[in-house]
């Protein structure tokens, strides 16, 4: 069937056509979606943005329903990862118009999820993703470290700090960000040790902090480099 | 010995629930003691987190005793590793109970010593233990590198910058703040060069720094490459 | 012929000491231009750095018309990449003379493109652009991936902090400026979440952003790595 | 002769002594040149500091009377790098004895040299310097692309936020120490963009200046991987 080629596959020019368009209209989604939470906005601006984001609901609605009645299996679709994230993408658009209008932000929130749209379209993140999972265990190992060492930082510091800076480094919770923000190399400025102990703490913290951290760094590029044949061979062949 | 075997091994179900308890007591232990720092908490609060202590170090203790009893020679688990962990996790409490208020602080920041409690169930942490030492001495040399290029880095821009800053570049020891804050690129901002000539020797030793920090992470990928085999077939095969 | 060679080539003596000439004004060129940016320079300074514009516009201006003169195929250079180029380090400052004077900072704008010719004269540079075509696809994705990242983290923060910092987090597109600030760890510190919300969404965003982003250094690493024979040998040997 | 084989090898029990202790005075010297430049020092502090700086003195003249004497060509010894540095460390002690109080600052300085002895009798570094060598090349290709791309970094923004913030960005070189701050992601927060049209092209030079950076890093990485062999074997066996 050709309705069914050109919406499932890409390897015709339709195909290709109907996948570029529909691609257009998730980056088009989210700009307007961006522009949308910009303050002070005419009401020109705002009916434009609604009909633009009318539009692209339609569309999409239309592609989803598309998308089910191509389907051999269309219960199999509905429930897949994408078959999902396609009725995530419409379906605040509809529940907004029905309910009350408080919770409105929140559902705004979920048109945000037209972006896992977009990674059906990419080559480049289907890549990303094989070689994502063939790392999934060091990666786990580096988050798990990456807490151990913050958490341990944010002790240290607030016996430290505690005392010279009470509003600033008031509990582990609010030592935690300056963790976070110092072992990130993030450094906002917000919040830093100012006694002697806290200072020599810091230097320590980071020295150890950023050796700990290198290793899981150095085992997921040795995993990497290890599966790179693996991962690279099949888009390329 | 049934008991033996759900204590000191995971390769039972019982074994693995009694680790998984273990586990979430550790980390619950943790969560209270980060909340005990919050200012202003109220007096129910106080004692909630009171109670979770107790019952939390009443069985860290009677686990302590267990594994005592359990092990085939006493002596050399009391003063193994882990051993003096499982002890330190608990005495903090016991001490408290018998000594003066004024040294409470202290003694509370002992209670963190539980978190190393954790490593011994963490497979993942283990396995990074065995890449850690396989690589030590690069991280020795990255170590002795870095305090090198601080302590110059330190020098230099107080020799800029102590005239036109002197409240700021106070000495070389405040001066040894900045060059950790600028070559872990953390930079929070609380210190920084006005001078040109403070300007172009943090840019010149921003290049050389980092460039001359490169050369051990290099050694320690190269490290960790070469090692990548032996450290990670121990714990997958 | 001799002058050919000279100009063309630089493995005569003469034609290594035509091109560091060559390379020697356009440093100079960059560095009076960029004296000439500084506010309250005195007339006589004007008068040096215009002397010094002048020179080498008229030297750069010959050795363009040298150029085409020894070329075999003069069209062929004259629209090459760096017969453009050549053309361009020299037009602004003919432009500059005939038309009108408020579009002159624009203009000047273009001298930079004389920094292009120095790629001409660079090894280091050539063997760079080889390194960076074998891993262009590598690099897409990294750049794909990182707007990616910094889209969704910008949207995130944007309803975390909008509510509590209505000033400084008015949009998305303030929020986008966060988000590059905090992904590459630059962190300047002139917008940072306040909220509890926001600071555990910028936990969480930097643990796995940082995690993403990992993963195309580390294919880029292993792509490296694979053409390093290929890319190193043409420049040595 | 004992004395030589004491003084020039570490093969001995005695030499590694002599090594230690010349090793301790190092740290020694450095440690009490950083106190004598914290303010409000007691008088008796200083003449502790002064007591130090003599004895300290003494024995590396007495050493480097001694190494002359054993060496078995003394001129090559006296101007050989090493003979240079022992002299270096001494020299400004005696200087300062003899000329006008008013360099005594810059004097004082030279003093720092002395952390180059420390070179000598570190394997660590020893081993480092070889790598340093080995990419040597790498390293040359890094800090001309860096410079490159901060120096473009720094045209642009200066473009950009000029009229926006004049006092700020009041030139090209004062935007350089932007561009340094950010493209090393340091971050100061006392230089940044507030236009929209600084704001992307920071975005912009950042994605790019950091994946341009990435490049030479992995010709680094690769070109240690290839030299790691010969490189550590030296060291190990």
């Amino acid at each position: 069937m050709d309705i069914k080629r050109i919406v499932e596959d890409n390897d015709t020019k339709a195909g290709r056509l109907f996948d570029l368009v529909i691609q257009f209209l998730i980056v088009l989604s989210l700009v307007t979606f961006s522009i949308s939470t910009l303050p002070d906005l005419s009401e020109s601006t705002h009916q434009i943005l609604y009909g633009i984001e009318v539009v692209t609901v339609i569309i999409f609605s239309l592609e989803y329903i598309l998308r089910i009645l191509v389907a051999d299996q269309k219960l199999k679709y509905i429930f897949s990862f994408y078959g999902i994230v396609d009725l995530i993408a419409i379906l605040p658009f509809y529940i907004n118009r029905s309910v009350d209008l408080r919770s409105i932000r929140v559902i705004r929130l979920l048109r945000l999820f037209r972006i896992l749209k977009f990674v059906k379209y990419s080559k480049a993140l289907k890549r990303y993703r094989a070689a994502f999972l063939s790392i999934k265990e060091e990666l786990i190992i580096l988050i798990i470290t990456t807490s151990f060492v913050i958490y341990i930082s944010a002790v240290g510091i607030y016996y430290f700090e505690n005392d010279a800076q009470p509003e600033i480094f008031k509990s582990i919770f609010h030592s935690l960000w300056w963790a976070v923000a110092t072992l990130t190399t993030v450094g906002y400025g917000d919040i830093y040790p100012v006694t002697v102990g806290g200072k020599i703490f810091t230097y320590v913290i980071l020295m150890v902090g950023l050796c700990i951290l290198a290793v899981p760094a150095g085992l997921l590029a040795s995993a990497m480099l290890n599966n790179g044949g693996k991962t690279k061979d099949r888009p390329r062949r």
